[in-house]
């Protein structure tokens, strides 16, 4: 048999996973210092533990549930099916799928959770000796997503080959976008809750230091660091990442008999992981050097080198150029969307300048800038992903019919190509963030302190344009989706147009606009109460432990019962508004049918969108017009203007790190489900029962 | 000749002019009170003038400029016409539709600036006699309205007859609505500057009540309320109320040979302000009253006779009976808009209940609750939108081809029937609004106050419903409007349908999403600006007129000063936003196309809808959240929770009163635009000239 292009993908996956275990292994030997630094890397170790395990047991209740429904009814309703070997591969598939999601998630957060203190504990070496551990420790978490991910999808790939009106690899990408969801809302709603409250009692009332050590929230914060951002960004990238494999493939499938495109996504995503792991072995700084600028000095050898792998792959196998094209175009529209991003949130750019000005004039008018760059700033990646798909299509569209829409599919294939570093990049950010506060809790030196800030400052850096990366990646991805939906409709005997003047395709619309914003909202006021209840009890502490406020020697907060309040809170708070978001879209599709539907995910993307770039962009340029502040400009820190900053940092809080980057999941979520429900209704819909259509 | 049934516009509107003109005379007659009184009603009328006058002068040369412009290359380039009348109808037409808009903002201004003092004065004599001044003063802004609308109208119609490519009926619109774009983006700005300025550095910084006479910027926000709320939700409305007219009748003349589908609309809307001044006529109260309830009862009784006289007249002309249902399902959606909107802004439901609750956590919970609400508040509205959308389709769908989008703009058409009571009910808010700030400045007795309060109150309760109408009336019709575009285009040889996935659809789409988000942040930041000037001055006058502070007898502050301030920079910043707006969506059409065109109003349109109805709805929550601590609740004036609640009420004024009210205009002269120039953009664009489609 000759060697099938395609199994590129399962063996790069497999380096990918082995460098990880590599640099897993590197970043276990590494020291992590005194017994007191020890004792609080602990304390986040457990409380990060302890979250994760409880989230997972609940959810693992959900996707059995879920897993039932889907065995019983899909892909035909049991008692109609003729090959029972069906029903049952989707159910399995769609497991597999949330338990590679999970297990990519665990496997970095647990590695995040050790990297802190060793990292504080190197930088008394420098920043050369400190700054490996922290890019290496993140990169376990972007190399096991990348690797897992896709090691699991060739697979389910391998197993099932695309049989059966929904091919298995739908469901399995299903499942890891459902725990996805989940997660990234359990873990944003945890990390806010604890990041508020810390600051709204600690900083606002008592003006006393972030990450001090009185702090009764101070460690649940920082495990809400590593749940909400380690493992919450990589369930986030690990979703859009599977779903725009799928939707290549769907797409693919209905280009010709033949299998090759099926698996160009696979070879493709195969070389992107490779670039990834040579991308992230290259990147190293030196003993004065900028690791800001070796992180983004990563992404971009990453970006080089996966297009020269492409290239001559697509030389050597003979596939169209226009696809390589496409790939490319979707590759350079991520960069140009997180580099304009990036304008909006730079501490040296008007948007921010600006908003720190203004928080002189009081917290009203800190707001209504903030929010008004906000508003401004989602004009680019809406014109980046624009001009992305338009041009994708119409590179493609000269191959002939249904490579238009492939070419859109292939573009946001390119853009998540390189997302093994994307998310090594990422995690790096709350491993620094939190080895600052381990820093500053054991009384590290100042100097030590100052280098895990000058980490953590570049964690911020290298953020802004992963972070274009994921909305912009999931825009298309989210587009692409749509089109595979349409594409299975079209096989199930039902070719439909999404026609915004049909009143059926208006109605979903109008009605799918609002879904993002109840979604975010739900997010946003579980945050709130949750918040309110754990300042309460910070405050209780701070009345009741004698000796706290003054920092007494000896007298230590009750971190756990806070850490406690997030866990309890955040499991709370996850399921309600990601199951409106899933029940929404069923009921739409049940009642409307699947013209409604189609609109309603139409609508539904560009809410979110819209929602995700403001709530993203507003968010991180508040939390650095408050650093600006922090760091001495408009009156520094005490200052009216600091408090002012406060607010909107707080209020920044939310919508960048919960409800943000939540809405991404939550609508391919909603997209994988219309696709995994399309066939069945079409035979089942209500207006159509009634003779309406 | 036999009477034609369209008369009855003309004659309507002329009735309803009359009974305008018997009100402004009733309320001319009554007194204004004492010398002091008179004095402060004047300085708000001069400033209200002034400020008019010069926003008039700036908009008659942009005006002029479109206006030649229009003559110069609609229907056709000039150098290409043959009949040159067409090129003179409709720039002349533009201008006359600006003309009426400008006129019916100037009546309505002059008797509201004049009603305050008197309904002031009146209340000496009891709730009775002071709330007729409020509710005629403002009818004669509703009366005025409608009744020149569509007189102007009428005329148009009279003498072009809907000749040529493009009716006059919409160059009419087209100018009505450019005037009210800027009308509303400036009295926004004006309003907000002030408003904004008065409250930081009034009631936060030095913790003297609203309306204090010895604020410099009392004068300023008095005049605000009518420049902004007066004279712009007029224009708002007015705008919605023609565009609708126009939209139907072009929808009309599609349908068939005789001008019957293009009258319809005249005699409905010709019934509706019947409707109004009978129901405008029945308001009143006895003198243990509830004013609310009164304006409520107004609405609700002007709906039911609107819906007898125009079955009366479908039934005795004979017009089919589904036009005559998809109008009352748009007036019953209004109904139920305006309703559910109402809960999220209630002082007694929960989200204005629970934001007030976290006020006493400070701003930042303040402002999270409320947006969160907000961003919920949506979901009702736009399903409400979509339902009379789908539903007037359905209905009308068996008539034939074209009556179905014929419905939907019949819907709209129904939900703005009554747009002559809904003028008049929320022009009454700004009149008794001021007239208790002349009651306070004056010093009239704390028994006076209270009623000029209560009326006060009234005015809030009806502004939630006819702010619904506003919200959900514009929805419909800018659907009405993409309905018109489309048609135009069919007729110049190019039908179109809007699919999604379309790349030059979606390419439209997702670069229209961008522009309301930027058209609110300039308007947002123009009011930050502008108020951040007007701070430095109240400041300054504090500081440096000795005694102003401390309420030395005699000791005035120079409120011209800040009338100045307010008036320059709204002039200054009125302009910008929708010169984005109006050039974004040429840029589109003569780059990309009618597709990309179609698609750019879709999204527009979505995205528009979604940021209105949040701001709209969390700007009255944090409102009345304020005032609900106000009245005592939660620690009352002064507390700390209501230094967080005026932070909420602050960051909403400018979301409620400028951006919010101005997105309905936008949306409208784009639309407008667009069909305006849909023929030339057919003939005239890059991609396709690069042989792009």
């Amino acid at each position: 048999m000759d060697f099938q292009p395609w199994l590129v993908a399962p063996l790069s996956a497999l380096v990918s996973v082995l460098v990880g275990l590599y640099f897993y292994r590197y970043v276990n030997k590494q020291d992590s210092g005194t017994e007191k630094m020890k004792e609080i890397s602990n304390a986040i170790k457990e409380g990060a533990a302890t979250f994760i395990r409880r989230e997972y047991t609940t959810l693992a209740m959900f996707i059995t549930v879920v897993a039932v429904l889907i065995g019983i009814f899909l892909p035909q309703p049991i008692w109609e099916a003729q090959d029972l070997w069906l029903n049952l591969q989707l159910p399995v598939a769609y497991v597999f799928g949330a338990f590679c999601s999970a297990l990519a998630g665990y496997l970095g957060l647990s590695v995040a959770t050790r990297a802190n203190a060793k990292v504080a504990n190197a930088a008394q070496g420098g920043l050369n000796k400190a700054f490996p551990i922290g890019f290496r420790g993140g990169a376990v978490m972007g190399l096991s997503v990348v690797g897992v991910g896709l090691l699991g999808i060739s697979i389910v790939y391998s197993i099932t080959g695309m049989v059966g009106t929904i091919p298995a690899v739908l469901a399995y990408s299903f499942g890891a976008s459902s725990l996805s969801l989940f997660a990234k809302a359990g873990g944003g709603i945890f990390t806010k809750t604890a990041d508020i409250s810390a600051d709204l009692v600690g900083k606002v009332e008592l003006g006393i230091p972030e990450d001090d050590p009185r702090n009764p929230a101070v460690i649940a914060d920082n495990v809400g660091d590593n749940v909400g951002d380690v493992a919450g960004m990589g369930a986030d990238l690990f979703d859009s990442y599977i779903a725009s494999i799928v939707a290549v493939m769907i797409l693919g499938q209905g280009l010709g008999i033949t299998n090759v495109y099926v698996q160009i996504p696979l070879v493709f995503a195969g070389l992107g992981i490779l670039a990834a792991v040579i991308g992230a072995l290259t990147v190293r700084v030196g003993k004065k050097g900028n690791p800001g600028g070796a992180l983004n000095r990563g992404t971009y050898v990453t970006c080089m080198i996966f297009g020269i792998l492409t290239a001559l792959t697509t030389w050597y196998v003979g596939y169209q150029w226009q696809l390589w094209g496409a790939a490319i175009v979707g590759l350079a529209a991520g960069i140009i969307i997180g580099v304009t991003s990036d304008y909006f949130t730079s501490e040296d750019k008007a948007p921010v300048l600006k908003t720190a000005k203004a928080s002189e004039t009081g917290a009203a008018l800190n707001i209504l800038t903030g929010f008004s760059y906000g508003l401004r700033s989602v004009i680019f990646p809406l014109i980046g992903i624009a001009v992305a798909a338009a041009v994708a299509y119409k590179v493609c569209e000269p191959l002939g019919s249904g490579y238009a829409v492939y070419g859109i599919a292939m573009a946001s294939l390119g853009m998540l190509s390189i997302v093994g570093l994307t998310v090594s990049n990422d995690a790096y950010g709350p491993i620094v963030d939190n080895s600052k506060g381990i820093a500053e809790q054991s009384g590290l030196s100042e100097e030590v302190i100052a280098i895990t800030d000058e980490l953590d400052s570049a964690g911020n850096t290298a953020k802004a344009i992963t972070k274009g990366f994921a909305i912009g990646a999931a825009g298309l991805t989210v587009i692409a989706l749509l089109a595979a939906f349409q594409e299975i409709a079209a096989r199930a005997g039902k070719p439909v147009i999404f026609d915004i003047m049909d009143p059926m395709v208006l109605l979903g619309a109008l009605i799918g606009l609002a879904i993002p914003a109840v979604f975010s909202a739900m997010l946003i006021l579980g945050v709130v109460r949750n918040a309110e209840r754990m300042i309460t009890e910070i405050r209780r502490q701070f009345r009741e432990i004698v000796g706290l406020k003054e920092g007494k020697p000896g007298v230590k907060p009750d971190y756990a019962r806070c850490v406690d309040i997030a866990t309890v809170g955040a499991l709370r708070e996850l399921m309600p508004a990601s199951i409106v978001a899933i029940v929404a879209t069923l009921l739409i599709g049940f009642v409307g049918g699947i013209k409604a539907l189609g609109g309603f995910l139409a609508g539904s993307i560009f809410s979110s969108l819209l929602l995700a770039l403001l709530m993203s962009n507003a968010g991180g340029l508040w939390d650095n017009a408050k650093k600006l502040i922090e760091s001495g400009k408009h009156g520094g820190k005490g200052s009216d203007a600091h408090k002012a900053a406060v607010v909107g940092d707080t209020v920044g809080d939310p919508f960048k790190d919960t409800a943000g980057p939540s809405l991404n999941t939550m609508i391919t979520v909603m997209s994988l489900i219309a696709s995994m429900f399309a066939v069945l209704i079409i035979k089942y819909n209500l207006l159509e029962l009634l003779g309406i259509h």
